[in-house]
């Protein structure tokens, strides 16, 4: 089970790499058209960053798990299913960044695509948190579920982004980015030391 | 042997999303590009779902299998062969779903593609319930024959949808998601308790 | 060292599949252009049977070495280098199949890459049993080294493929499907019980 | 997290070959086809290397650290951010090797994306070797900081390479493929017994 999720994770961020395709350039030209490119090298950034730490954040989960039954496997493989899909947004987002009618849309799809990895993840853990009998026995089941508004802050500022985005594409990538950076060292409860 | 099925799972369910290509839009229109993506977001949804299934379901069988042999070795490869087949079918049903005369070819392609697996897998179970030798010692050998007729029950699904493709491509869509669902939860002889 | 290698067969041999792109079909013609595709598939099929069981027979080689120097993970390196370039000859091999003129030097193209993998295959296993300090305490070493004729056998194959792909491009892949369905059940050597 | 790297080092050496796309040839000068896409090859083979070999040394660093903290995490994520993005360069300096406008560009461009993974790499070294309590009660502290230089060795040849680029783009390939070379067999500190 955690095999097959690192493996799809692996496979998942490693496909975001495709979106940047080698640039038909003029001769002489190749330097201009790889500076032009900067957008798709942001877009990759964020999403890299973002997928890596979901699946950081997946491995800490997942070693507070002792046991799957079927309904927590099948969040798991719908969560899965939304990392998977993220290399598509993110393409899209790095196509469309420098177009000022299509940019709003293209930031509004990658933050549905975030929003969806959220929401997901979310359900992973607000399931294990209430079936105590899947959590390792040292794990304190309320100071668990005190760590789900936490998980929903992430997604509320995804969910926020999609409204944001017809305002400024550039700040909904930087929400991105900072809200990976936020969730990469700032998850105490659920990384420190077990509960006493 | 588990390990580097897990991993041709992992990237062959990953690879799906490669056949959802960032759409060419006309600027101002790629909101309504992205909604006209809709069926390689359908096609991607329901092939995810399906090997993530039988990826569920072959865990399930290999933790009741305790040896292998070169048989059992070689079926699972033929296995392995139609799960990564399948973003080809899939990709071809995203493309031609909307076309009123391609949409019933593309969904039997799709469906003789799932029948493959079907069979494969079923293969692989068949093998090992007539050689006892290779399963675990607390596999009932008459229980484990008795849900021969499950496994065969979805590869018929997939098979009458061969068929089906040229009454209604929606329909095979909808069947093959259902399909998915109930193996998602409807698998009792093989991941309930070790018979006794 | 077996999981890194492991790893790269399972996408080697997942990106195979994605040398069958979606025909452009006119309307009501896509049925015509999936037969069409057929050279993909015979394509498709050979290298994947080659690369699976080149796969398997690695993973029974490595039960037999206990201990790896830096010499033995560079020439398994070489092997997945050449393992990892199969999609490209698969690929050529199936889009000039059907060309009269150029089929023969597709057939040559795959023919070489086949003997690189045979020949960095069998580089490993020859330092591997040259090394008996590398070996497990329960191999025999001059029965492992009696092995290695039947190694360099299916190279042999491959390397007379090239001539041959001149002569007839079906009868070369015919004979890469055959070697590869020969090593599947006739290793009896290594994969028997250890030597006493 | 070490099987974690492993998949992202797997799959991004893996998705190299898919820079090697089939020549569009016409009729009867595949051959010819066949043998302009050296560069390609060529580049391929550079990466190839260059990544399986970071992949060695990674893994043998791997084995001098027992712990790994939040920022350990972080900056092994940096470095497989730019491990991932080698397929890019490697991309654009086989399709602009043989361009004598453009091949200075695209060699820089490579170069610096290989001193992006030499950075990376070099950080995760040194935040492990200052943070002792990481490493293994085996390591000898101030044997693990001599190694550092070295390190830092192969960084400078890569930086030096950006430079170069304008000199001679078939000197950077050279030069890279022999810093695979160096660090494959001269990594003695890292790889020798430990210090005692």
């Amino acid at each position: 089970m955690e095999a097959f999720s690192d493996g799809v994770f692996a496979v998942a961020i490693t496909l975001l790499v495709l979106s940047i395709a080698v640039p038909e350039a003029r001769a002489g030209d190749l330097s201009g058209e790889l500076l032009r490119t900067w957008p798709l090298l942001v877009a990759y950034a964020a999403s890299f960053l973002t997928i890596g730490i979901i699946w950081l954040n997946h491995h800490v989960v997942f070693t507070h798990i002792r046991r799957v039954d079927r309904p927590l496997l099948i969040l798991n493989l719908l969560l899965l299913m939304a990392v998977v899909l993220m290399p598509f947004p993110t393409d899209v987002l790095g196509h469309y960044l420098q177009s000022p009618e299509d940019r709003g849309v293209a930031a509004a799809a990658y933050s549905v695509a975030s929003a969806l990895m959220g929401i997901t993840f979310g359900a992973v853990w607000t399931y294990a948190v209430y079936h105590p009998n899947l959590l390792g026995p040292h794990v304190d089941v309320r100071k668990a579920r005190r760590s789900l508004p936490r998980f929903a802050g992430g997604t509320l500022v995804y969910v926020a982004c999609i409204g944001l985005a017809f305002v400024s594409a550039p700040l909904v990538v930087a929400l991105c980015g900072l809200t990976a950076i936020y969730y990469a060292f700032n998850q105490i409860p659920l990384t420190g030391p077990p509960a006493d």
